[in-house]
């Protein structure tokens, strides 16, 4: 179990991979994001991209998901706080399989709560070929480890 | 079918509503956000939330269909940006229905796509009780009307 006095600045870790599936992409696109580039291959091969693309928003779930897997951040999370700058600067297509980086950025205690601490990540997701897909910065209240004491 | 040229800061849009049910939310955290806040009702008591409450994943995703199935932005988009200052303030828990209120920010032309604009949405998600439950802005790239003459 991992606690707020465990994580430092600059600390980094690494998850498994998932392979995104044109089912997938279509799938989601249908639930959230249904838009040509992501529902519609035909549609889709005139867009800015050339084909299917991974709604944003699956990519995403997809980073996170993986840092969950990880147990990154999930077993000492009290509360997510929110996300910010989440950025696409290439796009997934259907077979590209995705990793993330993690690193730990800026912690600092709760002001409000006492035995708890914020913790800032900032999360980079790469597919096969090193090209980053994602990145995001986001902030999670942790537990600090005399609360449990 | 809205183009840049239609959009002006200051716009205001409202979408329909969806109920966000205990199962969805379970089903959610089982698959994206395996966090007991998200999955485990008995764990979600002494959690900080007292009880099962919405992944802020699951809460961003229904704000942006919400806004796809009104129109809002789908139709005219040609690709997202990311997402800036995803916040949320107040918890969701089940039962509660989410409604959101979508305004143009500042429109520009993109400097490197002749026949494109950049447009930033703000977001706001309010539950029955008018409390905001996220907050978002985002950029889409927007095609403008001179693009399809």
């Amino acid at each position: 179990m991992t606690f707020f006095e465990n994580l430092q600045p600059g600390q980094k870790y690494f998850t498994e991979g998932i392979t995104i599936t044109e089912d997938a992409i279509i799938r989601f696109g249908l639930e959230w994001d249904f838009q040509p580039f992501h529902v519609d291959k035909i549609a889709a091969k005139s867009s800015l991209f050339g084909g299917l693309i991974s709604s944003g928003l699956l990519t995403m779930l997809v980073t996170f998901r993986l840092c969950v897997q990880a147990n990154i951040f999930s077993r000492n999370a009290v509360a997510g706080l929110g996300f910010k700058e989440v950025r696409f600067p290439s796009p997934v297509y259907p077979g590209n399989t995705l990793r993330v980086a993690a690193t730990v950025g800026q912690c600092r205690l709760s002001k409000s709560k006492p035995e708890v601490g914020i913790v800032n990540w900032g999360l980079e997701t790469k597919d096969e070929n090193d090209r980053l897909v994602c990145s995001m910065e986001l902030s999670n209240m942790v537990r600090c480890r005399t609360a449990s004491a």
